[in-house]
Parts: structure tokens; sequence; C-alpha cells
């Protein structure tokens, strides 16, 4: 167990230093990119500088990883789609979570960070670099926000709770899948809908215990690696939005504190789409 | 005009005053209540604390005006809700505009102060203690983040638009409205929809060019006195939902960069309520 415990607080560090690097990375574009948007009146040019700070995020990622850990596979948004789910070994990196916010200068984004064992979440950092807020998550060892640990809320109906949301870049069924739902949630007296922008804060911000729950009916890997195993050790449970097992795949996902994980899974795969 | 432009300062600094006091009370009482809301399994002890927090704001900031200028008249949410929206000298106060997520621990909410002098907007303040940012506009002198100058965005048309909503606590009709308007900006390929849920900010983020626009179906006076000077202070445009001059009263708001102002303004006119 010394040992095992030894190489978990070394692959943290390395996910905490990625986050941080690629982090710093994207804030730099973020305050440059004010400058830039300012001079411009073709709103084109802001999602030239988007890519270009994705890019030099994950580059850094990578770079940062593979130093340490030169024999893992490595899975991300930009150049790094090859990854096996299953490996042995694998990182899901993604470097810019929230482009859109990020593209339109929101001040709300994050590097996502996450590290997994044939298939089961071992560690996962979330880095907000407007902020400076860091989430990080160890298998068994629970969830922190800045170092303080954090715990899913005690919300144990729909009338007390506050729910978070996303939509994919869909304009027709999926889009009205997601309102309905939203619709749904309010006729049962929830206390909001929240729509931030960057699905690993808002996973984080589940466990947390800001948001009861999360759901949104299509992410990839990268956007929920890390977020998902920040609920569990916080308390909480992922699931698809249909109740299944969260496969490391293109899915939906529903999070919640787990007391109202049912409820709101009758509303989401009621306007679930069929596969 | 000197004497003038030295009043305006003297309203401005009263402003930023009342707002960075009103929201350093926030700030203790949100940093308390995580600890308590630990302690406890009953939601509703939040909203005590919650009360507590917007009191306690409202009277600093009360406190604070009727200091510099005792023959004032304020109106507010709280226990100022009295106040006459024509008088000669009028400040218009939100303590806690965001009250529901303070209440859920998200870390988005603010103290909004506006001064208004016969029903034409003066100065306003909108501040954030958690990111510690402060919007300020006085009327003819332009619209500030920090202390920098701001505009709004340049965005031309709805298909490079990022939007910003509200719902009011309605569970029927309005919601309904709501997210009618929703479903047809997204049909007009809007990049992205946001809910940040606390309207002088979600105002003073178009004057920064964050959202292009910015809808809600029913807003109260002090959530919107101080942020529609920013963003007419920063080239933007604000009415109705339908269209008309703003009034000081309980009211739809539409905001926006005035680029893309009448291609909401269709979207928000058809799903609005019957008056």
């Amino acid at each position: 167990m010394p040992d095992n415990n030894l190489r978990r607080s070394d692959l943290l560090e390395t996910a905490v230093k990625a986050a941080r690097t690629g982090g710093e990375i994207l804030r730099r574009y973020f305050e440059n990119g004010v400058t830039m948007r300012d001079k411009s009146t073709d709103g084109g040019k802001t999602y030239d500088l988007v890519s270009d700070a994705d890019l030099e995020s994950e580059q850094a990622v990578a770079a940062i990883i593979r130093e340490s850990f030169p024999d893992h596979e490595l899975l991300g948004e930009e150049d790094l789609k090859g990854g096996d789910a299953n490996a042995k070994h694998l990182w899901v990196i993604d470097p810019l979570d929230g482009t859109n916010n990020f593209a339109h200068h929101l001040p709300h984004f994050a590097v996502s960070i996450a590290y997994y064992e044939s298939g089961v979440p071992i560690v996962g950092a979330v880095y907000n670099p407007i902020r400076e807020d860091l989430f990080t998550a160890v298998h068994g060892q629970g969830a922190f926000e800045n170092g303080n640990q954090v715990r899913v809320s005690e919300s144990s109906s729909l009338n007390q709770s506050m729910i978070g949301c996303g939509f994919y870049y869909d304009r027709g069924d999926m889009m009205r899948a997601t309102l309905g739902a939203i619709a749904e949630c309010f006729e049962n007296d929830i206390h909001g809908i929240r729509r931030f922008g960057t699905a690993s804060l808002d996973l984080c911000q589940v466990g947390c215990g800001g948001f009861d729950a999360f759901f949104e009916y299509k992410l990839s890997p990268w956007d929920f690696a890390a977020g998902a195993l920040f609920i569990t050790e916080a308390g909480g449970k992922i699931t698809t939005a249909t109740g299944d097992t969260l496969p490391l795949e293109t899915t939906s996902v529903l999070a919640s504190n787990g007391k109202i994980h049912a409820a709101v899974q009758d509303i989401t795969t009621r306007h679930a789409l069929p596969k």
C-alpha cells in the first residue's frame, strides 16, 4: 500500500502541474485576446486565437505527462484523439474546456486532466485559471477544492435543487430534448437552472455542492473524465442520462449528489432521444 | 461643467464605496455559509443565512449613501421598496443580486448600486466580491471594468452570437415563453445560450462584450438600474423585450450590443406573454 500511495501522489503531482501549466497558457491567450478582439471587427479572428490556445495548451500538457510517464497513452481533444480508452495507463486531456466561453471572452473555462488504469479513474485535476481554482481527486482519497475537502449537497428533492445543464452543438432534436428536460425540471419546482458552459467545472460544482445535479445529452470523454472521479470521491453519483454505467466514450451524462439522482434520471430518460 | 463633473465623481465614489462595503459583507457570509451548510442537513438554514446577508448588506449600503447624501431617496430590494422612481435624487440598490446562487453556494453574485436624477441614470456600480470585479459607469463618460474602459462586442448577426438569459421565478407560461425564445435563438444558429443567474453581472457582461445580448421576461428595477447605464455607456442598447423604452419599474429587459438588437427583439417579442 505505501508504494501504491506514493505512486498516486506522483500521478497527482503530474496532473496538477500539467493542469496549471496549460491553464497559464490559456490565461495569457485570454488576456491578449481582449486586445486583439477590440482591434478587429472580424469575429473570425477570435476563433484563430482559440485554436492556437487549445493546441499550445495541449502540447504543454502532453510534454509534462510524457516527461514523467513516457510509456503512458494519451487521449485528448486536439491531436490526441487516437488514445485507447482501455489502455493500462491512460491520460485523458481537455486542454481547453469551455472553448465557446473562451472565444467570447467569458472568463469561465478550464483545463481537465485525468489518469485512468484499465478504464478505472485514478486521478483527476481540473483547473480554472481565471479564478485560480484547482479541483483534485484521487481514487479512494476524496475530492478537494484548493486543498479543502468537499462533499456533494444534501438536497433530497427537486424542489430544493439547483440544476446545471449543457447543450451539445446541436440545433435540432437534441436541443429540443434538452429544453424539454429543463421545462420538466421547472415544473417540479426546482430552485433554478444554470448553464455556465464548461462541463468539467460544472461537474466539479456538483462535487462541491453548488449544483445538486448536472446533465448534458452529449459529452466527449475528455469533458468528464476528471469530473466523474471528482464527483464520486465527493460522495455523488454519475451515470448516463438514462442511468447506465458511464463509458469512457462520447455519451450523455447525468451527475448528482446521489439523493436526487433517480428523480432527475426519470426526467432526462423521458426526454432522451432514441439511440 | 467642472462643478457638474466634480459632483459626479463624488456620486461615483459613494456608489463604489457602498458596493464594495456591501460586497465584503456578502463575501463574509458566503464563506461562513459553507461551514454552516456542511454541518446541517436542513437546506432551510441556508435561506435564513441569505436573508441576514441581504439585510446587513442593504443596511451598510444605505448608511454610506445617507451619510454623503442625507436628502436623497433610496429604492431597494429589502426594506427600501417605497422609493419613488421619479425622485429628483434617487439611489437604486440591490444589496445581493444572485440570491439563488448565493444560497446554493455558487460563487457568482453581486451588489448593484445606481444613482438616478429625475429618472435619468447618472452613475452605476456593480461589484462581484468573489472575483473582486468592479463595473462602473458615469453618464457620458463611458463604462469601465476595474478601471479599464470596455465596449460592447462587434457581432452583427445571430450566428456569431453568445446570448445570456434569465428565468423569472415562474414555473408556467413565462418559463415556457423563455424556453421558446431560447429555442428560436438556437434555430438561428447562435453560438450558445448562457444562464449565470445574476442579472446585474449579465448586463455588465453585455457591456464588456462577453454576451452579445441578454434577455429576461421579468426583472425588478434594482436588478438592472446600474447595468442599464453600463450598457449604454459601453455603446450598447437596452429596451424592454418588445423594444419599448425601459421604465424604472418591474419590466422585461432586452440588452445587446446594438447590432443584433432587432434580430433578438423579433424573437423575444414573438414569445412575450400578452400584457
